[in-house]
Formats: structure tokens, sequence, C-alpha cells
């Protein structure tokens, strides 16, 4: 049924496109350059909302250096692409975007003319690979568009896509030695060993079929591929193998090298050769991407794109993106602003990604071929990261795709060998990055928030089996003592945080289906955050199994101190569910203003910072740490306290340093729009301090105005007076024209529709 | 429909079987242990008639050695069994049957007790692994049963099998200390890098699922499978990985080699521990395997083995091969020969293999999964060696089953690039081995002797589309020349002779069907033969592009003469299809009836021994080599002359010579049952000389008499009248009572039923 109305919805959105210019107001404001240079790790190229395509030039790859874990620069390429680099590899179709460990860039290809190079080459060192030279003089991104000229080669490539079929068009010039290369091997983060096997069979003179098989971030990830060519290639061919790691055999008696049609090994890079007349049309290329088979690639191209109007498919990748931005429709003082703000939009709906093919069928955890029931089956699920903003941001925006998002982590969960929740879902894997179990959150948020479409015990279920995984990162022992032992388990601090946190979440479901003890001991687990605080020094710090402190013990090291991607200072803040805990537990309120006082404006000793990840310098203030994501609530907690006008002026300073106009504008990594969606419910005011709950802890409002068309029909308004650049306190708040008592609002106050009033002012209101 | 007719005759046959003793007539007089010493390469393990499990002991695995290629040695292992071999390694599931080159022995498993030791050992010191010693004198093997007693651990293992599923009852000792091991490493014919992927799932206490995926003599080749204990392991584990090449990752926090569910790498071996009480009931383990995936393999177990009873599966399986061994009643003087006749029977009936879940899906040769449509879908197509004779036996026994095994060809020319049918169809792979296009002869056979089932049409169309395929082993050269020439393409008088036999068997496909035209082109094709043929020298000889013979040239050699598993004295011999004309090239009958009689009494010097392939010394008579295939008709071309009584004896000869009732009782590699149909055929006194023709040749019956029900209701006999140990002359023969005037029946006389009686003596009747 979902497979036909899709259709529908794609013929609907055709005939909106066919014989009017699309409507591009907001499109035009998506720089997808932003946060391609340093640390943003976006990438530049063209994909639809939440598309299983993201097809977009690689600059590079680097190999995995396990050794050199602290060593920034080891991460640069998660996205394939990084702005200041002189060359483009080639054009690959998956990418993570904004992630700070990665995989991906699948199936890349490359047009070229000439002598051909089957090998990629160097940035250093162009002329000796296939890769060609680039400038951003001759570089267009745009939401479903990318283009660039290949200045080595003359060719001006251009990229655009469906939900699994990207297209290209290159415009060659006059020869009869163009090639397009076709390169299995290459990879973002490759390593020796990486590609576990690759497979080609040239189907006819124009189509080709295969699948690359690798390890790595996900243990065994395949990913099958259909490519169609828009007229025939006269010859083809690939790269002699590495005999000792392909067997021959019986296929010895081929040279496989030359025009022979299968093709089977772990580092194919194949060619297809073309002539081009002076003035013909550009050669065009359809690909295909699917997790099931060859034969699930070639039926989503049929379906999707049974044709070769390139501007077609580009214009209605962008009246898609149109629609997606339209969801909040904001004025802004600064016309920056509005870039920030729309570009942010688009980074939040880069992912999650539609993992199943047209006809619903998709690779479980399980690797078994599955059929999504009556939903659409995502993956790239970097929960750690998202489930603090985004999938908030979802509840409001994406209801439909949020709930069929927990309805593809119950089909994960139901696939895996404990019923646990992903962590890191990863195309039909498991990665197990970071710590938590926050698929919880994500389930609990939608659930209170009263969105529709999943199975609300199910989801209980499996958060409790999830929450009970005892061989999981110290579950046992957090069970057992109510914390996680630093000497049995690193980053044993960070893993307690959360691990109350998340059985807050899993009570607030249990609440909300009326099942009181679950509730209640899942309310008393979330209290686990109160044993790895040490009164003595004020400051959360890893315990033994003994029940000593860990010593000696730096609460401003990031490393080795019982945390991950944050030091003492920043995660003693975490304790979302019940920040009156833990103002109580540090000493009161005055005590607490005053320790995040000094978050926001102590010095941070510069041997400090050489050893955070995925941030740049620009990610901080003082201590607070914006490019990773353990802080993003903490400004928000002075809405606790009797002076939340501090949280308004460092919400504003945020918004205008840690997201700019520019490729390096991002100060961190957007790791999948978590970065993002905290800029888009800042800019708009407010902001989901614990998921789980349905209260939003009021901000300093960006916009002069937002408008929120919500699923249900109604419409809900942020509007300012008094707005400008300088106005950043809020001197008064009015829900539907009533003043606000308080800096909160809950959900249903937005999903009831009305008008939020921020009226701004320069200085801040007088303290309680 | 064909699954649920399959399964109906389950239930049939499991209601034959409970109640009453099967009938096990025939059962006793085969010999799994028949040819797996020296080269027969057969396998004694528990197999059902067909069946996709071949579940076996191997007393070892060798690595490939390329370099090593005529060292007999290398070859050893094709079954996994040798029986002279102190050691069995353990039991795997999946093997060929008297191939010449190998690959399989998928999911190895071992019992063991004590000390737990993960790696196999070696057969001088096998205490360092986890092999046992074994003893002949405590090891049984039945068709569908095997037995052994591991003599190291005490532990009697017994072995069953279904079609998909192979069950283990292991009777342990007591001890705190039983293991079963499961090797996914392990395989026959490893070499560095043919693994190329494992998978391994603990899906519960009993259940283990994953897959097996490796390259080599199949390029890409993946098992599932499904193993379930009779009780719960207590704990389990595998073998820690070598870092180098698995990527640790995330992945990293656990220690996976200790209870750890999920584990994936190339060299993968878990073992899973058990205690035993004195007394307690043995250890069941069902193995199932699928080509999909592991829940095809789990379907598949409870489809076909929803129980843990052993003996019922045993005599299910048992009941299966007494019906298909019934299939040719006989009566011989000698009791041996009554056990060389149905060990033959039994190996001819081991392949092809079902290759298709219990829902008829499969994986195909384009590596998609398809649906065998009102079909069952073989694989292991062993052509070269099987269009001979055993496919021609199919023909009267196994009519329906033959016209399947023409369907999965057909299917998987249709899942091939070029359309073309199989060389040698091997799990979703063509792996090219030897040369040919024989599976045109296995349909054109079918054809002509009115097997019904297959589209004969695009069994004709698929076969043109296999002999156009330029690209392969010098077609383009024979198309355009007449002949492959031996500077372009090795081997080359032996494909053009073979070439120029299946494009005569086109021929006969298209008169068949009324296309004179493709008809008379294909006869035409037919005669190249004779481009190879000197009559300076009066031998096949190898020719160049230029018309030139090769020079220096020795019709005694094997190698690098232009021939493959035969020397011109042999091959000069193979035009199948028209002995007449053969005889008139080589001067005429005289002088062709005095070269057959040299071939079988000259002396061949040992140096050309040396270099032969896959036959023992037994295999050879003078310089006539029954080890290998090119020569199984030349015998038969007596009746070509006026000299049939020398076939005769000869007949009689290689009947009692070459097949003998015991382990080293197989002159060469039975080759997926095409020796043991040329001794099925020449025990019953005819042979098909020419698969595509309706005639046989007639030779000298070793049956007193034979009985063959055929599928259409009617009974063919053989009788003989004076037959004896001394009676291999042949007087008269009588088709119903009438005197055939020449040494030659027909399909037809078969089909219609009757009685074919040969009368014999102890001296040659009269030449003409």
């Amino acid at each position: 049924m979902k497979k036909h109305f899709a259709w529908l919805c794609t013929l609907f959105v055709m005939s909106q496109v066919y014989g009017q210019q699309p409507d591009k107001s907001l499109v035009r404001f998506v720089d997808p350059l932003i946060g391609t240079a340093k640390m943003g790790h976006t990438y530049p190229g063209a994909t639809i909302p939440f598309g299983s395509i993201q097809l977009s030039p690689d600059t590079d790859t680097i190999p995995y250096a396990y050794q050199d874990k602290y060593n920034p620069e080891v991460y640069r390429y998660c996205a394939g692409y990084q702005y200041d680099d002189p060359t483009i590899v080639g054009f690959s179709h998956t990418h993570f975007s904004g992630t700070g460990h990665s995989d991906l860039g699948d199936f890349l290809m490359m047009p070229t003319i000439g002598e051909l190079r089957l090998n990629p080459g160097t940035a250093t060192d162009p002329d000796k690979g296939y890769r060609s030279r680039f400038s951003h003089d001759k570089e267009l991104a745009e939401p479903a568009y990318y283009q660039v000229e290949l200045l080595d080669y003359d060719i001006k490539a251009e990229l655009t896509s469906s939900t699994r079929v990207g297209m290209h068009r290159y415009t060659f010039p006059e020869t009869d030695q163009g090639h397009v290369i076709l390169d299995l091997k290459s990879g973002i983060y490759p390593f020796e060993g990486k590609n576990v096997w690759t497979f080609l069979r040239i189907e006819n003179d124009s189509l080709v079929t295969g699948y690359r098989q690798t390890q790595g971030w996900a243990r065994t990830r395949t990913v099958y591929f259909a490519l169609r060519f828009s007229k025939p290639f006269k010859s083809y061919g690939n790269k002699k193998y590495d005999d000792a790691q392909v067997y021959r055999g019986f296929w010895g008696r081929f040279d496989q090298s030359d025009n022979f049609p299968e093709i089977a090994g772990k580092e194919i890079r194949a060619y297809f050769d073309f002539d081009f007349q002076e003035g013909e049309a550009p050669l065009m290329a359809k690909m295909s991407i699917s997790p099931v088979s060859t034969a699930g690639a070639i039926a989503n191209m049929d379906m999707e794109m049974p044709h070769w109007d390139f501007d077609r498919v580009k214009n209605e990748g962008q009246q898609l993106w149109q629609d997606e931005l339209s969801k909040i429709q904001v004025e802004m003082v600064d016309q920056n602003d509005m870039v920030n703000f729309y570009t942010s939009m688009y980074h939040a709906f880069l992912g999650p990604t539609v993992y199943m093919d047209a006809d619903n069928t998709y690779r479980g955890l399980d690797q078994n071929v599955h059929m999504a029931k009556q939903f659409t089956n995502y993956t790239s699920f970097s929960l750690w990261d998202t489930y603090r903003a985004l999938h908030p941001l979802f509840n409001i925006v994406q209801p439909e795709r949020n709930s069929d998002m927990i309805n593809s982590m119950l089909a994960h969960a139901e696939q895996s060998v404990h019923g646990m929740l992903p962590i890191w879902s990863h195309y039909a894997n498991e990665n197990w990055c970071m710590i938590g179990y926050h698929a919880v959150s994500v389930i609990a948020d939608a659930m209170v928030k009263g969105v529709e479409g999943f199975d609300y015990q199910k989801g209980l279920d499996a958060s409790i089996k999830t929450s009970n995984t005892l061989y999981f990162d110290g579950i046992d022992d957090y069970v057992n003592l109510g914390y996680v032992p630093e000497d049995k388990n690193s980053s044993s601090v960070s893993k307690t945080l959360e691990y109350a946190y998340d059985d807050w979440a899993i009570s607030q479901m249990a609440a909300h289906l009326g099942n009181d003890s679950i509730a209640s001991r899942y309310k008393e687990r979330s209290k686990g955050f109160a044993h790895v605080y040490d009164s003595e020094i004020g400051f959360m710090r890893p315990k033994l199994s003994n029940g000593r402190w860990k010593e000696p013990f730096d609460p401003l090291d990031t490393h080795g101190q019982g945390f991950i991607e944050g030091n003492s200072w920043n995660y003693s803040l975490y304790v979302p569910h019940d920040p009156e805990a833990l103002i109580q537990l540090m000493g009161g309120e005055k005590s607490f203003v005053s320790r995040l006082d000094s978050l926001f404006s102590m010095e941070l000793p510069e041997k400090y910072f050489e050893k955070t990840e995925d941030i740049t310098k620009e990610g901080i203030i003082g201590n607070y740490v914006h490019g990773n994501e353990p802080s993003h609530h903490v400004v928000y907690l002075y809405n606790w306290t009797n002076q939340p006008h501090k949280a308004q002026d460092k919400i504003r300073n945020i918004l205008k340093t840690m997201y700019k106009n520019s490729p390096d504008g991002l100060g961190g990594n957007d790791d999948f729009g978590q970065m993002s969606a905290w800029y888009i419910f800042s800019a708009l005011g407010f902001y989901p301090v614990a998921p789980g709950s349905t209260q939003y802890a009021l901000g300093s409002p960006l916009v002069k105005s937002a408008r929120i068309p919500l699923s249900n029909g109604k419409t809900f308004q942020v509007t300012t007076k008094n707005q400008g650049e300088d106005r950043a306190y809020v001197k008064a708040v009015y829900l539907n024209g009533k003043a606000l008592k308080s800096p909160f609002i809950d959900h249903k106050d937005i999903i009831a529709g009305g008008v939020l009033e921020f009226h701004m002012d320069k200085k801040p209101a007088k303290t309680k």
C-alpha cells in the first residue's frame, strides 16, 4: 500500500513540476557547501530529503589509522570532501553527513579523457591518476544538484538524484578517448582488507550491475548497484587483479581485463570507453543502489527514473526540498541567518536515510531480506547525537517519518540476537558507535508527544530488553551497583549518566502506558547519576568497583578520566531529566549558576584542547564545548535557576558564532543533523532539554518570526517584538497573548497551534 | 505445486517407513567406501539421492598448489576423505563426488572432549589438534548412514541426512569437558584468501546460524546454514581473530571470543561446550543449508526435519535409496558384481544435487535470488564428464530429474550475461572447468528421446547462443576456420573435436524441431574434426592459425600436444557422431580395427604415464585410458567394423578390472557418476556412443538379467543365456525374440518395453 502511495506522491510531484517552474524560494537559501571545510564533515553533493543516494564529489579518503586516534586529521574525510582540497577524485553515491567517524563512498565514478589511468593519483601529483583539479569558481552546489568543471579534462560534471537513483550528466569535449571510471575499490576510510569482495557484470553495452561488500565500521555491509549509460560504451575493461588476492583457476583462460563481462575480486577498478563528437549531447549515467540485490537495483531504477531527463530529476528533487524546508517558514533580521537556518534545515533532513527497495524489501540486521510492512525502513541512526534535538524536531515537523524511524528501530531489535534496539544502525549492521541506549529516548519522546504510527507496547518492551542487555558496556554492573565502575569499563561516568537519563525515558514510557511498576523501577534506576557525583570535589567522577573514586582525577581532561567527547566540567551537568536534583546535589541554585558562568567564561588551557575530538577551536566557548553533543542542553539549564537571562545572550552568541555562512561555518561535526537541529530549535526560541518529557525550555529566538504548519492542520507561530542584532534578551513571552510565568512551554502548546511571542530587549530582564 | 508434491512424497515415504522395516534388499549391496582410496575421489558419508547435503568425514584437505599441477597428490582430497589416512578432522556437509578438482567441505563439525583445541592438527601429530584417530574396524558406511568411533575421544559419531538437513548423533563418554567444534574456516582445497567472509550468530542457547563465502573454483560462493543442538550448550566461543584481517573498531569493546553472540570474519572457528552424564542420551545436532539465506536454512530444517528421530531420518533416507536403486533390478553371477553394480547406481545418483530451498528459491548465476517455477533446481553439473553416459542413463531411469536438470541449465543460461549454458555449474557459479559446451548434448539427447518437461525451443535457442559465445575457448576461430588453432588456444584439438560433436548434437535438435537451415548449418560445423586430422601421420594433430601442423608432435604425450586428459592416440578416435567418416578418414575398416587393437595392446612407456591426470595405473589398458572420459566410447567403435566381438572381451575386462569391490576399486575419478554410468550401461550390454542419437551400441552384458521398470509403466528387460565368468562373447542377440542383424538397438526399443536377450559364448562369433 505504502509503495503505491509513495509512487502516487511521486506522480503528484511530477504533475506539479511539469509545465511550471518549481517554487525554489527557500531552496535558494540552502548552501550545501557550509560545513564542508574543516570539522563540519558535511558533503556538498546531490541528494533528496532522507534519500538513499548521496551523490557527491570525493576530494580524498585516508587510511584508517587506529594508532593515530587523536589526530583530528584522521577523520578529515568523513564525508569524502574537504573544501580546501585542490582535486576531485570522483563522484561516489553514499555519504554520511557530519559524522565523526565514517564509511561508505560506494561506487565512485569519474569521467576522464586521454590516456587511461586506473589509479586515483594523489592531490600533490594529480597527473599520475584519474583525479582532476577543480576550482570553487567553477563549482555550484544546490539541494539535489551539484556541478563542477573538471579542469584537467575540460569536462563539466553535473549530479542530481532521486531516492535510490543518482543521475550524472557529463559534458565531454570532442575526443576519441573518453572514459568513465567506475572504482569499486574506492571508499571512505579504506584500510587493508576493508574491501571484502566486489562483483561486476556487464549486462549489455550500456548496463552494468554489481556489488561492493566491505568490513569496517559496519562489519558486513553489502551495497548492490545498477549503472546505465545513455549511450553504449565502445569498449570496457578493468584493472588486472593481484593474483595473490584472487584465484584464477579455470578463469585464467580469459583475459579478464579486456572486454570480459564478469569480474569479481577485491579491488575492481573498471572503465568504459566512449567517443564524443563536437557538440554531441552530454553523456548521462544513472546509478541505482539496493540493499538487497542487483535485481532490486535495476527495479529501483526502472521505477524511479525510467527516463533521461536530468532537469526533471533536478526539479523534482528541488521541489521535494522546497516542500521539506517549508515546514518551518522564518523571517530573519540578517540574510546570513536565513542561509544558516535553511542550511540547518537541509542538514537536519539528510538522515536517517531510506533503506529499502522500491518494493519495500531490505536487508536486516540478521542479513536476511525482510519486507517493511506498512512502513518505510530507515538506516544510519547516529543516535547518541540525534536523540537530543533532531528526533524531537522530527516530532514537530516530521512525525510520520519519525514514527517510521521508530518502526525501523523496532525491526532492528526484532532482528537482533538480544532484541536490542540500535546504538548506531548502519546499513543492516550495528556498529556500536558511542554509548548509552538512546533509541529509548527517541521512542519515549515520540510516545509522550502522541506521535502515532508505531506500537507503543513494543517500544516499551524493546526498550526494557535493551536496557538489560548485560554484555553491553557495563550494564551488568550498572544494574547491580547503580553505576558503571571505571576499572571494568572505560568512559564509565558518561555511561552511568546516560543510562540514568535513558532509564528515566523508559520510566516515562511506562508511566504513559500506565505500567506503574516498570515506571517506578526505571525511575529508581534513573537516579544512578548521584552514584558518580563526588561531593568532595563537586564533580561527577569515575568510581571503581570497590566503591572508591578513581585517583588521580582531572575534571578538565577529556581522556582517560571516565568520560567521552567531553570532560567532567561539561558532563557533570548531564542530568537532563532532573536538573532540580542536580542543582541540589551541587549545592543549590547560587553555586550552580556560578558553575555555569565559569564554564562559559573560564579559559581552557591549550593542552586540554589538543586532545579533543571532532571540534575546531571555534567550537568552544571557554570550557563549553558546543562542537560535541554532551553540552547541548547545558545553556538551557539557567532556566532552572533564577537567572534564565544568562542563557539568552549565550544562546544568541552560539547561534551567531558556531554557525556561519561559509564552508568552515560549522564549529564541529554536524553529526547527522544534531548540530543543525540545535540551531533550528534555538533560533526558534525553545529547546527540548530532556527528550521524553513534553517540556521545552525557552531561550532567545534568532528569528523575527516563524510559521510552522503542523501535520494536524494547525499552525504554530513564533513572533517577536523589538527583535534585532543587539536584542538577545527576552523581556517577556506571551503564549497566545498570555504572559508566561516561567521560561518553559509544553509540546501540547505547540501542537494545539497558536502564537508564541517574544519581546526582545538589549538588556536582561530583572532576575527573580 | 511441486513443493507440495515433494512434501507429499516425503509423507508417503514416511508412512511406508513407520511401523515396518524398510526394504533394504538393494541398499545392502552398496558400499560407499568403494572409490575412497586413491583416485576414485568418492566420499563415504551420508546423503540421499541427489541431496543437497553430503555429510561426510574429512580426513584432510591440502592447500591448492597451482605450480604443482601435475602432481596427482595435489588432488588427493577432492572428496575430503582418503581411505588410507589415519585420522578424521571432522564431518563437513558438502562434498563433490568423484571430481578431479574440488571445493566445498562446508561447516565442518567435530565432537571432542578434554582440553579445547581449535586447530585441526596434522595427521602426523593429531594430538596437537582437534582431529581424532579412527579405525576402519570401527567404521560403517551405508547409503544415508555413516558411523565411526573417534578413538582419541571415545566418542561414537553417527551421521544421516535428508535433502537439505544433516543429522549428527554423538555418543559422548561422561565428561564435563565435552565440545563440538564448528570450523567455518575448514574447507576442501583451501588456499590463502579462499575464505572471503564468514558469519556466525548465536540465536539462542541451542540454535546457531551463519554463512561461509568463498572464492576459488567457484568464484563467489556463499552457503548459509542453521545448526540446532538437541540440548543447550553451556557456553560457547570462538578463536580470536587475526587483527590484521578483521577490523575491530567499536566492536573492540567486547571480548568477542567468549560467549559473544555475533561473529564475522575470515577464519571463524567456534566451539560449543556441553556436560555429559554417564548413560545420558547422545547429543544430536541438525545442520541445514541454504543457497539463499539463514532464514531459508531455518525454514528448510523446520520443514524437512521437525523432530529428533535419528533412526527415522536414516530409514527414510535408505528407503529413498532403495527406491532409486530399484530402477534397475539385476541378477549377477558374482556377488562382487552386485556390489559394483549397485555402488555404481549409488554413485550415479549422487549428483547433480538439488540446489534450492524448500520454498523453491535459489541463488542464480547472477547472484540474485530466483524462484524455480514448476521445476527442481540442480547444481554441480560436471558436464564434460556426465554428458557421455550419465545423462543418457537418466533419460532411461530418471527422465523427470533429467528434464529438471535441463530446466536448471536453461535458467542458468537465462541468468548468464551471454545466455550461455553451463560448462560446469557450481553453486550459482560457472567455474569453466574443462572444455566443449556439452550441455547441448544433454539437451539434444533428452529431446531426441522424447523426454518431456522442458521447452525444446528454448533448449535449441540456448544451445545456439552457447555455441556462438565467441570469447569462449577459441569459438571465434572455430567458427571462422573450422578448427581451433593451437597457437591461439591450447588443447585445440580436443576443443575442435568436442565442438564438432556438440554441433552435431545441435543439428540433431534442430532436425527434431524441423528447423532444416539450422540443422544443416550445424551439420556442416560438425565436420570440423576433419580439419585437425593429419593424414600424413594418421592422427588428429594441432593445427596453427596459418594452416600448418604443430611441430614437433608426439601422439603419445598428453601435455602440450593440443589435447587434454588424453593423448592423440585416444582423442583421434573421438568422432562419436560419425564413426563411419572417421573410419574412412583413417583408411578404412581394416586399418581402423588394427588401430583399435594396438590401442589396447601397446605398451605405454612409463614417461607418458607420469604426466597423466586423475588416474592410477590400473586405470589404463595398454594405451587405452578408461580412467579419463575421452575414451569411454572407444571400445564400442568395433561395432562399426566387422569385428564387434573385439569389443566384447574388452568390455568384460574393463568391467572386471576397472571396478572392484574395494576402497581402491575405481581406477580413476568417478567424475560425478560418469565412470559409474559407463559401468551400468556396459554391464547391461549396451552403451550410448553418441548422445543426441537414439542409437545404443551393444557390448557384452555382465548381468545375468536385468529388469528396468520405466516411468511409462512398461518394463525393459535384459536376459542372457549361457552367461558366466568365462562367457564374454555374444553369439546372438534377440529383441523380443527376433534376432538382431546388427549390434545396435534404438531408444524406442527400450522405451517400448520388451526383452533383449543375449546368448553368451566362450568364443567370439564368426566375423562377417
